[in-house]
């Protein structure tokens, strides 16, 4: 495999999406599904920290929480245990009911920050999804996963006409890599790091939005990781949006190495391929997949799953690398050679 | 003056450090001085937006506050009113009664990063201060300041030994420079930057803190701000304890071009060095002093004064630069040639 400059020496086993729907209540302005971003956080330590349990977990998120006027009390538990030998990690988060709000109401995705209104919306965007981000790292933290909150904007990551080649991912690299610290800390380099669809500025017109989803694009080809995981609020893709009678779950797709990609499993009537069309007008699905298969073309295995049921633990623990076991409820798509 | 390859194009006007005395309120874990805070960003507006009034503000905080369920309601009056021609300001706080709890629970300062305890307080640290600088950008952005978070971690930045020469300031230079978008953009960079004290990472001892105070003297060393104040909840620096009777408020300091100092206002007895010196122990007067004497000596104004007052509004107008009228309360650290 190439590495370019902006390689890390030490391989990033997995960049996985926590979906803004999976991790946020969809319909209420800037409200978190506690629960779901518990339970989310609860497997993704399980697939970091695979030894570790929930009795001797020792949060690192040691800040007041909301209601209570003191730190936790454990803090005294840290001895010197050792730190489990976890690998590299990155999560990148949509917005959910975060940021779309601020974005929308001023136009940001648009450009012209010149404008007042967009200005605001970039400063008011930018709040908002760094909040989320916070809450998401804290969560985490929680639950001993040493965790580091990066924001696209001050990584310094631009866009061109609202395309990501310019974004200088360094300091991604450099947090990933035991280069980092060279000297004298190969085991402590942040191997979790969480980043977030954001505002940005774009050369060509001023500023846009940065999507997670292309975040994770552009990461996965610079990165390498050994596999994606987008952990959303449905199974995976179906043939047609999953609330309607008799949508079908689309279990495996192939991708050739010219990017097309076809349904493996289950075996669907010859009309797939118009319905999954028709079906893109209203949810998108067809983008989706097209996304992943360039993911996938790269040999990378895209799993696309429920954020916080089973399925998700097995695709974050990197097992169905090995096949995918029929119990195994999402979207796998991979490249075929 | 001299440009390096770090240094925008665009002037720096003032750089501000907003002490964590006077912001936080220093007993309480975590807790901000809301009054304070709130009146700091109106001076801070005033002086950013001269033609802005409290009437006027339109405020670039959009997201919920605590114990509302709903954004605020003026965005629709955005229209294309136009955007003050502001000029170019960094602010960079200190952390109060955040982060100190987590950084000295753990002896993040004191490095090693591969102890558990270190790193779980290096997460908590960042979580901490982290969350102090979304307050503070959310209250400068109500006061309709076009701000920007900017975690010198997230930059980027990281020390050798405890000292910043590894630094790359070139986030914080680009975002400044109009020249960040030169294609499109030239009133629309993000003039007011956030920073603050980190934890980061240190190529010697694998972590360190960073604080406001070096990260002020490194800012003001390559970017030539034409002043900078400190905001204290002092009036400024006392030749004594500020508490003990008696204690005189030095109003001028004279640095000369070897970096020594003295005191020419007021005039006081021969005993102020020792007196100075013996304060040094308890309250860091002389090492407040050293570090503006060593921005000072680069031409650079420095003025200390109490931060919520109409000292500091003068202290951050620029109006001192022709000169310090007699009813301005504060110290002025200023290069005599």
């Amino acid at each position: 495999m190439e590495q370019n400059k902006n390689s890390p020496t030490k391989r990033v086993r997995c960049i996985v999406k926590l979906g803004g729907a999976a991790i946020t209540c969809k319909n209420k302005l800037e409200t978190i599904d506690e629960e779901n971003l518990k339970e989310v956080s609860t497997h993704l330590r399980q697939a970091f920290l695979p030894d570790s349990t929930s009795a001797n977990v020792l949060g690192m998120d040691w800040s007041k929480r909301p209601g209570q006027s003191e730190a936790p009390s454990f803090i005294d538990d840290f001895g010197d245990q050792p730190v489990a030998d976890s690998e590299s990690f990155i999560a990148v988060h949509g917005a959910g009911s975060f940021g779309h709000f601020q974005a929308s109401k001023s136009g940001v995705h648009k450009g012209g920050l010149s404008r007042p209104l967009v200005k605001a919306g970039f400063v008011a965007t930018r709040i908002s999804v760094t909040s989320l981000n916070l809450e998401i790292v804290r969560a985490l933290a929680r639950e001993g996963i040493p965790s580091i909150g990066m924001s696209p904007f001050s990584c310094g990551w631009s866009t061109c006409q609202r395309n990501m080649t310019e974004a200088d991912i360094s300091m991604v690299t450099k947090a990933i890599d035991t280069g980092f610290v060279p000297e004298c800390c190969n085991t402590s380099s942040f191997e979790f790091q969480v980043l977030h669809g954001d505002a940005v500025l774009d050369t060509l017109q001023e500023c846009t939005i940065l999507s997670g989803d292309v975040i994770i694009r552009y990461l996965a080809a610079e990165l390498k990781p050994e596999f994606v995981v987008f952990l959303t609020d449905v199974l995976g893709v179906y043939d047609r949006p999953p609330v309607e009678p008799g949508a079908v779950l689309i279990r495996e797709i192939a991708v050739l190495e010219d990017g097309s990609w076809s349904v493996v499993k289950p075996k669907l009537e010859d009309t797939i391929e118009f319905t999954v069309a028709a079906h893109d007008t209203t949810g998108g699905m067809v983008t989706k997949i097209t996304e992943a298969a360039m993911i996938a073309k790269l040999g990378i295995d895209v799993y696309i799953t429920k954020a916080g049921t089973d399925h998700s633990v097995k695709a974050l623990s990197g097992i169905l690398k090995g096949g995918i076991p029929d119990d195994w409820l999402g979207t796998a798509i991979r490249y075929v050679s």
